[in-house]
């Protein structure tokens, strides 16, 4: 089956997403849809730009959805006269290009907004909506707002709802600078950690052909507020270091184009040791003349084809990638030289944090990797260019479902920092188990490092407010694929329209954002938006009950890291343990007894971690190896909770699949089914894991449950 | 690198194997090469059968090789004529075919040896040597046992050693009628379970144009006593399962003509479900008529192209194989069916009894792996086709390094039995480690099964005595491939050299077998040998001390089985447990709180392995659920001997490297670097083992090592 054919039947709820607009039969259950407001019938968008295209074009498209209503658009600037202003009509625009748009705001109301912020202002007299902004971006994600709200709008009762009519008035700014999406694409058209199916981008070692496609998942983005995107795996293998070349370059740029249209910037994973493998060098030392001068070369060419490039995203001396150690340089020797590539361009290097030394084999007990990040970065504070940024995972492991939230945060003053979430869910259940994500972020955004004291948040580092640094954001590895609904789990696409709202607004809760989401996708049907709501909700704690216990994470099947295997890293050079006997469990981290990365937190962080008595029972295993008769502040020992834990867990996920069962009828039936089928399949496995877990460490510890449940 | 340069790159010791004759000037060290004996200097083979002229171009070769001498060859019957007769000369031949020959020996010696039996005089005197034999076949074999004696006598001062000119009288038969190599090689190059490089067979979906390499295969087989390859993987994959077909037939027949010359029958193993595959039909119930009938028409056409063509060999109803019990039928049903088709040509049905039902998962404790081949073939005795045989591996899991025997053996009177043997390594150490298996299958063909009686040994079901069979004999899967030693790591030959001996007689000693295979390989020095035979002779209970202890098998990592994994199999659905607890460790299989697999044996065997106190200690944890604290017949606590073995295990891996570095200058240089190599590997990773094992159990009991040793 060709990829056009596919193309065509990607139509629908699933492929729209939450940019259906209300339009699916079964998303209008519920709601009562209003009339359309007087200044639907006419916009005005007269600037000459891609993006305040790509803004009426969504407006156009949005309203029309929503309403049924084909609103007459005016492009010409010489039908934009003081008559039209006095006709209803929605007129949209930026300050310097638009000067009706400009006017109808204040002085004080332009200054408010600027960049990618806008206002939204509605003259309800008169029948007219102004949209303005400093940048197309910002007009772009005002249009994208205001459509939000009005879909929002639909389920609200206007007598009753103070709410109602949100978009009456609006005045936004986003709270971070950079917001971006890494694709861990390769060209052979798998996707490295890709649960939704092959990659939208390439097939069979070439770009896709279908740029529609693209072109949609663009949208998509933008509609949440991404504004940057980096587009190959961070394992960049051979045939991807070739795409700064002129054998791929011109794909890169007509993919570029695509995303420029819709404000997101492209950015290449690139690979340290291009000058050997493309350049014919025999080095790739970043202090080499030839080898600055190669990629001062080949980086101009990248800005011929492509003058708005972001920048490279590097993954060097990881997991056996090439980098800069080779040649005896540091990590800021390394990025520098990029940064002085890029610079005359305005683009950026960004540098991933996720480095850490393997073990010869699990014999070695001198290293932790938890340390490993800050260990390498925190040295080299202030020694890193302008325009270097670190990303750092949330994090100091990998990804798991609990952790410790990154010690490097709020560890480097002089530093550039963005903050990477994995939207993708290679440890928690590869979008075959719901897991919706944001509440395990929230947890991270809002944890305080005290690096300046209270109210030091993670947030305020990543928005870069903190230490008032030029660069900053977020970024977080896609969760998308070729499957008809994106996500391969429909629900899954609450975790990426999750994070873009997050990088966005990182003060959105939890709650507001699946409600929002619920209802963009699904419509106002309460019992719908609450059942579908509250299963989102519950998901990282149901979860995280049925998998790896108090924060010790790794109880997983090797490589693919699906599935239970309490010793699946026990004996690996991984560095990823939990060190269970027949008394205890847990990795000994304090600065008294253990690897003192504990340490390596702000003191009261530091403090409250090294005490069994005040860590948080939710890390205890990640900072203790404790006895599994130990109590925890709940109350329950260790053992009991595991038990108790996992066997809540396997229930609740049975729950969630009868919850969603109840749904047949009120929601689209393919996605009825497709997510039936996955929350069935979570059921049986989280009972696999119960029983995996329990029975482990039933036999480890000897210990029988105190409800003398059934343990194999 | 084309495959006919590589075949050039493939003469020399490595290559040769125990077929060199001391040709190589590392050979030759220690040994004083007597003077070539008179009737070396003329052979009379006057038969015009090819496996004749084999056997003359054999020891042609093997005496210029030996010698230095070239003989005259005689083939004209004109030219041997009473005069001949009282020249010096070898003359070789059959009773029927040559009168000369036939004319030599008494009647009495004829009748001794019958079809693939020999018989071998010398007349020192008049320098001439007699060679008889039934068939051709015999003939052949009489030429390699004849060469291999000068060989061995090299090493022999014919002065005092009593066992001096061995072969001036030699009479032999073979014990076992079918003495099978089983290749599990698939049509894409790769090799199941193969760790000495691609297939020599096979290349890139097509069979190879290397012929040659095949023959010198089929030779190394033929001077060891094989007489049977089936050529293809056990796991028939959809492209062979056309080599019943036109497509290929006329190249198996090109194979099957390379290994007649040797004397060996060619069989093909054949997917049950080829009716279906290849035949269009819509069923491949073994009772439905056009089954049968596109069976018969098609086991016509293998035997048009292949007049001598062994038979099927099959694997059904086993890991995902199709078979009868799609239909409802037995394996008696479905055997039955295609040796009707094979009954006509004098074919054999070789039908694998590896059948298991796997379980849902690890929780299900109801079935016991153990036990299922008796369960599903010993109720079927009696109902299988003259012309079935089934093969039964030696034990009733799976090759591990060490299990019970297959109680499968002396269970079935009425039905024909061949042993399955592992030649390459998959559980011992993938020919990376030293595993010299003959001390492991001599146990098996010794255990008395009391089938009828003391007496009752494996080794006489095996060779049909016991039940006086019509068919019977050794089947094992080949460990060679592609590499210049044909087996990966150059010690690995002796296995199957090994094989091939134990097939022909099963009352080999490993000794006997080690010194036989490291004089002909290697030569007559004394050190040489003796440092050789003794790593092979101690190289399976080293191999066993460092991996699973006492009998419990399968502490090794999923898919590939190479290293260890404790936890590897534990919690899979394939049935393969070690049942380990904060308690004790073993698989209860006793009929008073186990499995009751132990009542499978005769009562003798049943009631020793059934009580704690008769098992033998190396195969406990097969049989018996002990604690840790458990006191052997060695007096050691199970715990203590873990430790105990571990540690000596990996001390005597190190001591492998250690005396094979002394042979240094000893031995061809290539084939000592490419030992030298694999024996620090497995020393190293002997290590490994130790402390994984070690680790595993220290963690899992909390007993400390009486020593005090490291554990990790």
């Amino acid at each position: 089956m060709s990829r056009s054919v596919i193309q065509k039947s990607l139509a629908g709820p699933q492929y729209d997403a939450w940019l259906g607009y209300l339009s699916g039969d079964y998303s209008r259950q519920g709601a009562s849809i209003k009339a359309a407001p007087a200044w639907a019938e006419r916009i005005y968008a007269i600037e000459n730009h891609k993006v305040i295209s790509t803004a009426l074009g969504e407006l156009t498209q949005g309203l029309e959805k929503l309403f049924g209503v084909k609103a007459k658009t005016v492009t010409a600037a010489n039908q934009a006269d003081e008559q039209a202003l006095n006709a209803p009509g929605v007129w949209i625009g930026t300050w310097s290009e638009n000067p009706f748009v400009a006017q109808a705001f204040s002085e004080s109301e332009r200054a408010a907004v600027q960049g990618e912020g806008y206002v939204i202002r509605e003259d309800e007299e008169q029948g007219r909506l102004w949209v303005g902004a400093e940048t197309p971006q910002g007009a772009l994600y005002a249009t994208f707002h205001l459509l939000r709200e009005l879909v929002l709008d639909q389920g609200r009762s206007s007598e009753t709802d103070p709410s109602a009519k949100k978009w009456s008035y609006i005045t936004e700014q986003p709270r971070n600078a950079l917001r971006m999406i890494n694709q861990w694409d390769n060209v052979d058209g798998s996707i490295e950690r890709g649960y939704a199916g092959e990659s939208i981008f390439y097939e069979n070692g070439e770009f896709t052909r279908d740029i529609g496609r693209i072109r949609d998942y663009a949208r998509l983005l933008a509609s949440t507020g991404i504004n940057a995107i980096s587009i190959n795996n961070v394992n960049v293998h051979q045939r991807e270091t070739l795409f700064l070349t002129e054998r791929f370059l011109s794909d890169v740029a007509r993919v570029a184009s695509e995303f420029r249209d819709y404000g997101i910037r492209l950015f290449l994973s690139a690979n340290y040791a291009s000058p050997m493998e493309i350049g014919g060098l025999l080095t790739a030392d970043p202090l080499d003349e030839q080898v600055r001068e190669w990629w001062n070369i080949q980086t101009a060419k990248v800005y011929a084809a492509i003058p708005d490039f972001g920048g490279y995203l590097i993954k060097a001396d990881s997991e056996n990638r090439p980098g800069p150690f080779t040649y005896n340089r540091d990590h800021a020797d390394g990025a520098n030289m990029l940064a002085e590539a890029l610079r005359p361009f305005g683009g950026l290097v960004i540098w991933r944090c996720f480095v850490y030394n393997c073990k010869q084999d699990w014999r070695d007990r001198s290293t932790d990797r938890a340390r490993a990040a800050y260990d390498h970065f925190k040295p080299l504070d202030g020694r890193f260019a302008d325009n270097v940024i670190l990303q750092i995972k949330n994090g100091p492991m990998d990804f798991q479902v609990r952790e410790a939230v990154s010690p490097l945060f709020g560890a480097m003053e002089k530093t550039n920092q963005v903050l990477e979430f994995q939207i993708t869910q290679e440890y928690t259940g590869q979008q075959r188990h719901l897991c919706y994500l944001i509440p395990q972020w929230k947890v991270v955004l809002d944890f305080d490092t005290y690096a300046k004291g209270q109210g030091s948040e993670v947030k305020r580092i990543a928005d870069g407010s903190l230490y008032n640094r030029p660069h900053s954001g977020f970024a977080a590895v896609s969760n998308i694929g070729a499957d008809a609904c994106w996500t391969g789990h429909p629900l899954a696409q609450a975790n990426l329209y999750g994070y873009g709202r997050l990088a966005w607004n990182p003060e959105l809760s939890s709650e507001e954002i699946a409600d929002e989401w619920v209802r963009l996708t699904f419509g106002h049907d309460e019992e719908v938006v609450g059942q579908i709501s509250g299963m989102l909700l519950n998901s990282l704690d149901i979860y995280e009950n049925y998998t790896a216990p108090l924060g010790v994470g790794w109880m997983v099947n090797p490589d693919h890291h699906y599935g239970p295997n309490v010793d699946g890293y026990e004996y690996s050079k991984w560095g990823t343990y939990h060190f269970a006997d027949c008394h205890g469990i847990g990795v000994d981290r304090t600065v008294k007894s253990g690897t003192g990365y504990a340490l390596q937190y702000h003191r009261e962080n530091a403090e409250r971690y090294e005490s069994v008595e005040t860590c948080p029972d939710e890390l205890l295993l990640f900072f203790h190896h404790v006895p599994y008769t130990h109590v925890l502040h709940s109350g329950k020992t260790v053992i009991q909770h595991i038990y108790d834990t996992h066997f809540l867990g396997a229930e609740q996920a049975e729950v969630l699949a009868e919850t969603w069962r109840k749904l047949e009828g009120k929601v689209d039936p393919e996605i009825f089914e497709k997510v039936a089928s996955r929350q069935e399949d979570q059921a049986e496995h989280a009972k696999e894991w119960r029983d995996m877990i329990n029975t482990y460490f039933y036999r480890k510890s000897g210990i029988e449950d105190e409800q003398g449940r059934t343990i194999y």
